[in-house]
């Protein structure tokens, strides 16, 4: 593409730069955000910019947060005895739209990937260790994913989380609601058969955790 | 989704009101964006800030420029004689990347459309009769959309420019190169036979106008 102005072009190169965003759809962006207002360009740069500069990462949990504690963390309402441990901060998203957990969180920051380079010093576990050492935890929820990575990571915390007294439980795993077990891979539905559940808990959906 | 930070929550708002972007797509690039250097990322937003800010219409050719004349018209290498008149500068974006083109454009800023309300005044008209009244211009090439709101403007334009000795001419229309017979709409390929072509005229390419 060849532009007539370098501003347009280097606003082009900008956003083609994001993730999944080819340059048609960054010039769409661009002929779209010129459309508007001075004033509401500067304040979605001035957004981008803070959300960039002002966030840092909660020293309790390793979520995202404005300001020191994040809102979860700093929150008197939700129950402090029960942790669920996340890959990042995007499944702290996904499980905090689910509206079903009221616990808090503990972000690792990546799995153990040795192919990848990724020990156990490369995840985010002292402070784990800490707010067990409070005594307060009496269950640790992996909420990893369910592949090879996922269960190294927690096998390798389980054994971590041995010396204290704490209930260690997983996500349940299994066939998708509204899925369908034709389509469905065989390892889970193998699983999903061996794990079978009694149908009373298909029914009695308990109240939030 | 809910978010526990209330700057990615702005800055997904301020994403997903992109066209075509949606609430995923916004956090991705937030979260892209979140493992960037912070200079990065503000230059990013100062990129987008200037492009608004410092970027203004050429007041020649209407078309978006960084500073008075547009890169185009004030290009000597470029050829005077001839207009190319468009829509928009998405138009002129897309011939300057054929580079078959060494003319000068008119970005009309729109089309006639009656039922939306876009007559004759709301199109960028004056500033194109001027550069007809300084008498240098041989040619108008009319490079609208082949749609009822194309052909209608084409036919105002034309009747305004009866005054000027100017050749009219118009993009040629038929089907695509690398196009299907089968796939061609039939109003296509019933001009496109009766507009025909001696086959001469396929191989022997003109050098750029």
């Amino acid at each position: 593409m060849i532009f007539s102005s370098r501003l347009i072009e280097d606003a082009v190169d900008a956003f083609s730069r994001l993730p999944g965003i080819g340059r048609k759809t960054a010039l769409r962006m661009v002929l779209h955000l010129l459309k508007e207002d001075k004033e509401h360009v500067a304040h979605f740069s001035d957004t981008i910019t803070r959300m960039r500069t002002e966030t840092c990462f909660c020293p309790q949990c390793n979520n995202i947060s404005d300001q020191g504690l994040c809102s979860i963390c700093s929150n008197p309402m939700r129950n402090r005895s029960i942790i669920c441990i996340v890959e990042n901060i995007r499944d702290v998203i996904s499980i905090e739209s689910t509206r079903q957990f009221n616990g808090l969180y503990h972000v690792l920051g990546g799995l153990l990937s040795p192919l990848d380079g990724i020990g156990p010093d490369q995840l985010q576990l002292a402070n784990l260790i800490s707010r067990l050492e409070a005594g307060d935890v009496e269950e640790i929820i992996m909420a990893l994913n369910p592949t090879i990575e996922g269960d190294t990571t927690v096998y390798y915390i389980s054994r971590q989380l041995k010396p204290f007294p704490v209930h260690i439980t997983g996500i349940a795993r299994g066939v998708s609601f509204g899925g369908e077990l034709e389509y469905t891979d065989e390892l889970t539905l193998a699983r999903s058969i061996s794990k079978r559940l009694p149908v009373s808990t298909y029914v009695n959906t308990d109240s939030n955790t």
